[in-house]
């Protein structure tokens, strides 16, 4: 189609391997209306009832992905129009989800009924373009016009571009309220996208600000140092925040850039002695050392997952000769799965839940002079909540928005 | 041999693909004496003059590296000892490198008579290490034992492993002075290494905090915000420097964490209109809008070189609505290309050079308020000369410390 | 499953490109009652119509194998037995195949049920094995047990293997007679198989001996030397066959093996002139010169298709100064195509479609003296019609056994 | 260079494997007279001897390949003139070989001076071409034009090309007289070539005649038959000989082609049983079941060089259920191994080094009821000799008319 485009979701990655059952390449297949393109992004809850109940009529899956259940819902409906061909498959999947497809002639996009997940409309020299993140329209130059509302199928096509009047469909059952997906604000968007509305960035930076007063570092005397330092690139802004507020309070801190990224990590280093031992690197990170020497220490981390990468942090920030070690994450304790997309653990692997939310017994483990999460309350307090806005704190409180496949919840993550 | 190990010498690179003609696969060969692997970092300056005697005698050159030098001129020396055949083969070059060599038997190190480019020897669970920066080191568990000094030949067989004694030889041909590169504190070597027996971390935040003295960029009034913003990573510590000294000295500007780095640069979108014209990827970067808007913004970046790229950010910047756009450098104008292995442009593409030193000319070109490089008595004020410690400083100045092969002066950079 | 064992078809190619829409990769799939691995040899005639039906009903094809349409019926049927499901499929295909299916417990091998194609059952060390061919057989040290019958649907599971007692199982609709492929006897098939129950050597020397009867080659003198020369390796044995008729004739021909095969062919030979031509490869055969000259040239072949390679030939043959050449061919004219699964061209491009049956016009485009074909009712002579054997003869007078498809008539072979 | 060209050396092999030492990717450098390509076939003797001198004066060495030493010493030769720098290699080197050469202005093609192995010139459109075997020069339509010496070294260049003279050098130590491999004849040439002056095919086709005459078999009466086979196709040529010459003699021989070839050989069956064996696949014939059945058969071989293929093919035709099995090899018992280019084994492997020329010992090895050799003085016989051709036979009767290299004597086989 003439003056149509869409943009694969690759959501951003500070860690390096979020792929997060994100499907970077997108599907494509021919069937009976022609050929049939599909990217998506999120996780569907009723994934294993919808793909037994197609096995059971007779489809055979290619591929364990979320994206093939789309796929044959809609080659599987009896529309002959292919909106409405989408819209049925839409109608009978459930969780959190942003898709986007190309058919022979139009650009749909669609977002769950629950907005879980971020998805937004855009316009570059006469074409529409989708992304789950407005920085991608940044990149190509692109305008944002506006973000695809939950429960919302946008239709690009000829028409749309000649009238420049962009059709909507809806997904038909609607959800009371929206549940936009709050960890996106914490880690998984980049701070210069504009999600859910807002700008990531503000929000992020409240979170360090709000950490700041919850949970000071204070000095007790001119000659007590204390340095604040981010973990590249994910705690960059909150860390501002944190020290921003910090400085206002009048604490005297200094943001150090105190951790360097190895690109040396993955790579081995023969060692040519009798058994071949591989020398190992310890982390991704590397400190400079004469800074933190003797000083008060405060890192400041967007969240703790299973807890084995912060602790191997503080040891080798511990190397560096810190006076002391204090630990503060911009989010309250991570305790349950995440089932619509978030690419966290199971629950036994969660830190936070082996230690039954027992932030003393945490801190032991992760060996520092103290332990700080942002509480729940002031989370909410840092994202907007004017125009109806909600969000999904399941991994934090456990109150999962959409009920959860028995079977999903036990097995989600050994896939 | 037993118990001794290199490090291939794989260089700190935040603009992602300065290979910077360090070979980081090493060259392997068997000669008449064995096996010899070498990997070097640096640049030849007679490597013309060379290869042609040894083409004229007979050599056929399997590559334009000038590792493949080394091995020839090692390969044809009469000795018998195969230190003595790489002693020959040291004695006969010219130029700034530091490379490693394994034998059947021994590693061996060595470092040119000026020292140009940085060369330190650890030992990790008994075996000794070599590597151009420390950083290297800490990634593997090593401790740092010394730098190799200019012009020394430390060699590491059984032996030594028995003893504890390292052995060392010396090129024949000695300079009176070292000649360390200066670049390697501006931009090169990572801050988290020690180089010429220094911090790298130290002397590039004090290049930052001088750069602060000598352009300060001052609020007018408390509502003229002064932000300051890093190039990441290369700029991050003189960044640093320049926003502690700001501070010290009153200003109240504010760093900001202004610049996200895109991954998705180098990729191609499909645009599939009927000219298929792919979207332009604007730069590596991306701004977050709100924070720089009506501000004064200051951007510190380590050194100009072309001038293409700092064009670009600046443009950047500008797109988030800031008051005015400053741009500081810590560091002289680049005017001389390098001749030792930095990776910089021929003369002529020097932005610098282009404006024949004019700072008012390039100002008007990067389309900036103020325009202010460190001057070179600051730069050389910030890198320790006790111990006999003397720069290379010919990027800024011209005067190279090792004559040039006038056909590598012209054509150096085309090859 | 313990103790059992398929081969996948891989069916003998002289021309060395006769894949034939056999489908050398087998297709494995999981579906509803677990994996299915699917090889098959031969062609669909309602694969377009089944292809459709299945397509609207929701059905999102991965490829353009008429495996896959097997692959689908299956796993669409109600049944909950894998055999029935099979059997099911099988019921619904129209066309000629022979396909062996591997479950998570079970081989299971079918056949047409008019037989178009072989399919024959062997055992080796226990396990059961089925091949297209016996010299598949002979290959792995397998014994033949006997043919799979037209229509038979053969089981071998843990039951199979404790008993010893093969499980059969029949598609529903039977052909009255079988309709073997008569062409595998004279050219698909290797002459060391047995297929439908006879030795492919003894028909195809049959087809020889008949061929040498109905159209000698006579000596006028004891100078006129008369040569048969085979075109290795198709037709070999057929023209052992011509031979030995021949001289037990009293004919007095001698055989040449008079073409070499040239394994250049393919590769190209860059020529470095002004426009860089290609030298063209003539043929992928040789002559050996001497031998030919002057003498009586036999060509015999087991078919003509096209005519471009038999035209090619003798020119090649020409080139070598013969007295004449004479060209035999061990089948009657092709004029129409095979819906079956020989891999034929189109009506159109078939030289005896081209030339209306007219064997003077295409003698004179083969450029030989004369040219002779194998009669019909001698080529029937040949192959055994004792056991009610009955064969497909469509391509030499086009009545079509099983009705093909309109739409695959027009296009089969463009696909 | 306009208008000539150069054809690798890719000889005929029906065994597969045979590359012989024969480079068939040229090796291409650059060195100080510019660029230079170089194939050859054949072997060095005095290789080690050369190499060990090289790499003493400095060479280092990219391969083991004989190819590397012409061209280092063509680098290291002192004149200014390609040619004599390539003539003075030549004069260095001893042993057999064919060389081609390509610089950027001439092709130059050498022969060694005892001429073991063949090398023709040729032409085709205007453009010169060389090639081992004049069967290269008929597949791409070139022109046979002559051999090029024992000795001489052929430059085709601008000046050639106007003038239509080629130009020739010679090589400073001639043999005084040449030694041709005799076995080009037997088994490495093709039969559609003239090498040494002579049709390959004729020669091939006397040796089998003289087989006939002196090893019959002879059928007892009119019901004992006697089938001819030959080993496709490298005994094809001689086969032909025998059958003719018995027929001649009145024994009434049959010829069968009765070993098929396998294409299935060198894949893999999996069987899934519990110990996931192998099925072996026998040989890479199989044979034709009736045709032998109570039949005395000769196998007519080329020749038996380790005798392991040899006794398989016993074992497979006994399979067969002939009467008996006889063997015809058309050259003498090879007891010596070949350092002049032909990929024979060491002399240990040789069966009849191994059974010292006990020829009753090789028959029971083999299993076949009568074995026999072709005499040398018949194999002399089959091969002309006027125009004073001479032929190494030193792979029969150990006389090796070119030195060799003790060590080479010992290791040439495990390079």
């Amino acid at each position: 189609m003439k003056g149509s485009s869409a943009i694969g979701h690759n959501r951003y990655s500070t860690t390096g391997s979020a792929d997060n059952k994100t499907n970077i390449q997108p599907f494509v297949v021919n069937y009976r209306s022609g050929n049939l393109a599909l990217g998506h992004n999120g996780n569907l809850t009723n994934y294993r009832t919808l793909r037994h109940t197609l096995q059971e009529d007779g489809t055979i899956f290619q591929s364990t992905s979320d994206s093939e259940i789309f796929l044959h819902l809609a080659a599987r409906s009896k529309h002959k129009d292919q909106i409405l061909q989408i819209k049925e498959a839409l109608d009978a999947v459930e969780g959190a989800y942003s898709i986007v497809v190309l058919t022979d002639s139009s650009l749909i996009a669609a977002r769950d009924s629950h907005g879980f997940r971020p998805l937004a409309l855009g316009k570059v020299e006469g074409a529409y373009v989708v992304a789950s993140e407005t920085c991608a329209f940044d990149i190509i130059g692109a305008e944002y016009i506006r973000d695809i509302a939950p429960g919302e199928i946008v239709v690009i096509d000829n028409d749309v571009l000649a009238t420049g009047e962009v059709k909507s469909y809806w997904i038909s059952k609607r959800s009371s309220q929206p549940h936009h997906c709050i960890f996106e604000f914490i880690y998984f968007s980049r701070p210069d996208s504009k999600i859910f509305g807002v700008n990531v960035d503000k929000v992020r930076r409240k979170l360090g600000k709000l950490l700041a007063s919850e949970n000071p570092v204070i000095p007790q005397s001119p000659e007590d140092k204390v340095i604040i330092i981010n973990v590249p690139d994910s705690s960059n802004t909150c860390t501002l925040g944190y020290v921003t507020e910090s400085n206002k309070q009048g604490r005297n801190v200094r943001l150090e850039l105190g951790l360097i990224r190895s690109h040396y990590v993955g790579r081995t280093f023969i060692q040519p002695q009798q058994n071949h031992r591989e020398l190992k690197v310890k982390t991704k990170f590397n400190t400079v050392k004469g800074v933190l020497k003797g000083k008060k220490v405060v890192i400041v981390d967007d969240s703790i997952v299973r807890g084995t990468t912060s602790k191997q942090l503080v040891k080798l920030i511990r190397e560096a000769g810190p006076k002391e070690v204090h630990f503060r994450v911009s989010c309250p304790p991570i305790k349950f799965p995440c089932y619509y997309g978030m690419d966290f653990p199971s629950r036994e692997e969660l830190i936070a839940n082996r230690f039954n939310g027992d932030i003393e017994g945490i801190r032991k483990e992760l060996g520092v002079e103290t332990l700080a999460y942002l509480p729940m309350e002031k989370l909410l307090a840092s994202a907007p909540t004017d125009d109806g806005r909600n969000y999904c704190t399941a991994c934090f409180d456990g109150k999962y928005p959409v009920p959860i496949d028995p079977e999903a919840a036990k097995n989600e993550n050994d896939q």
